[in-house]
């Protein structure tokens, strides 16, 4: 039996699988920020010229898939699995997106840490020779979230000043084991556990988010016995400002220096500050469509040689925060690299 | 690069990852049909001592998975990952139990298909060597299912003839790469896609998944040169009566004929048929829960050598429903055999 491990929680991916390419479709408040020009699509209209926004972030989702692929040179005929998920209720938005993609499709949910939980089991099948090319993408949706999990969009309530701003967005990435021209590798990875330190204000999920974050960090350094200076970049995924700051100060308590300089959280500079996002974006678009945009153009272009991708999850449902449940949050760190 | 694969779609494990245990826990109804006796667990009351339906899902579904690991004389605490998922909204049974497992988890949702997506997941995790052990689970209960896709508990509506009952319980298993003590051994899997036929009933749930099932099962027999003759049963999850025929006469269609005697839905079985269940059981809990407490201990006897399980789930939600579209179905399919 091969043993691709190291430490209690921590994978190794001995053949470094690649990332061939990667695209994200996003709404029009994420293209009037810094990324704009960097996006594969900006729409114009939040529906998309679809019926509603669940089928409009089906649609959105479809695109970044068959984008990727084609950015890549692949016929989508010839992805061997999409392995995704939304946070809609029973990931609608991956499944029909799925429906017309017409390949064999793997269901995840892990909230907004969904990004780091498809990077992680898509390359153990790419790395394992069990699927190659295989998609890994998540994405959101504003408005759909927010008449899920808050209130109608009508409704025009009062949001605290910890609440995050979901992003309207897919990103997604193709893996594939024969990896010679991949813009980037994935080397490792830390898959996490679910943290819940009784947080349940469902408008504050960076706080939720947090400790995950530091358990997985803090994991991830034990297992591998590498610190924050071994990365060009630790990169969270949506804790917005309230979760960045806990997150520093928990990592503080156990030691660890995480500067604001190392730190970059997708949900901290997704928008333009100038816009009333109060602490940031959130949604499992967030994380991917800054992957795919921002993050791994820069590793492709030698700018940075290692980061930690860490998308963070809030694991709440609408029906147990009315019935009074805390917030548990989970987060997967993934270790990118450039060319081998 | 390995390049386990075989066809199109079809995995192969070389390293035949062990289900070293299994365990169900499940609900009163469940506990009066024909495996009654063979469940680790039933209980008296679906409650299960908790204050909601929701806590008694992911109380049930955190039983189940410690029973497993208890049949297998493995500490929880040495699980390098738990893989599962629910029919809640944002998986939150199985997040929940995650929680208080508190081992690295990853989340899936397949609709009902999850048990087999998670086999699949975990046999690539174990024969890999990314991680092992690794718990696989699925749960469903009819009290959430009922209330939160169709109407409230209470309201009484009269169910179609076509509907099927939601099992109330969850079936974990655990695989290892060190299998020599298994009961089973998982030797190949073939990932489903995504397949709608137009069928926008959500009380006619196996019209809608058995397309997907004789989809998988097509390309099962495609990629490995099979029939249904080498393999001692062919067992569907829960496509019930409606589903069962169709999926029978699709395949007929296509040249395969699958006879009553090699094809086992366990749907069809789990219920005691006096009871007013009409076209049987459903529910991720379903599949998982008969695998574990019936198919599992036949191929460990060694009644059975070799079947293929494909649990089948109908990817649906509340909004898509009431938004008019139609309802895709996916199944998963996985070689499970008797001692190496």
């Amino acid at each position: 039996m091969p043993q691709n491990r190291i430490g209690e929680r921590t994978i190794l991916f001995p053949h470094a699988p690649g990332i061939l390419a990667a695209a994200a479709v996003v709404g029009p408040k994420e293209g009037k920020g810094p990324f704009g020009q960097a996006f594969d699509l900006v729409i114009d209209d939040p529906m998309y010229g679809q019926e509603s926004y669940e089928q409009a972030e089906h649609a959105i989702y479809r695109e970044a898939c068959q984008r990727c692929c084609q950015k890549a040179g692949i016929e989508t005929r010839d992805v061997q699995a999409l392995l995704g998920g939304d946070l809609l209720n029973q990931i609608m938005a991956a499944s029909l997106a799925a429906r017309e993609l017409e390949v064999p499709f793997l269901g995840l949910y892990g909230a907004c840490s969904t990004m780091s939980e498809s990077l992680i089991l898509g390359a153990i099948l790419t790395d394992g020779g069990y699927a190659s090319p295989v998609i890994c993408a998540a994405g959101s949706h504003f408005c759909t979230a927010e008449r899920q999990y808050r209130f109608p969009l009508e409704y025009g309530g009062q949001r605290s000043l910890a609440a995050q701003w979901t992003v309207t967005g897919t990103g997604a990435c193709l893996l594939s084991g024969e990896a010679e021209t991949a813009m980037a590798h994935i080397t490792g990875a830390t898959i996490g556990q679910v943290v819940d330190m009784g947080i349940n204000d469902a408008s504050n999920m960076g706080a939720a988010m947090a400790p995950a974050a530091a358990n997985t960090l803090l994991r991830h350094f034990q297992d591998t016995g590498r610190t924050p200076e071994d990365y060009d970049k630790i990169i969270t995924g949506d804790l917005g400002q309230v979760g960045s700051d806990l997150l520093r100060e928990l990592l503080k308590e156990s030691g660890i220096t995480l500067t604001k300089e190392k730190h970059l959280d997708c949900g901290l500079e997704i928008f333009d500050p100038k816009d009333d996002i109060h602490a940031g974006g959130s949604g499992c678009g967030c994380s991917a469509s800054v992957l795919a945009s921002h993050l791994l153009p820069r590793i492709h272009k030698g700018e940075w040689q290692r980061i930690l991708f860490m998308a963070t999850g809030a694991l709440l449902s609408p029906t147990t925060s009315q019935q009074g449940e805390t917030i548990p949050g989970v987060a997967h760190a993934v270790v990118i690299e450039g060319g081998k």
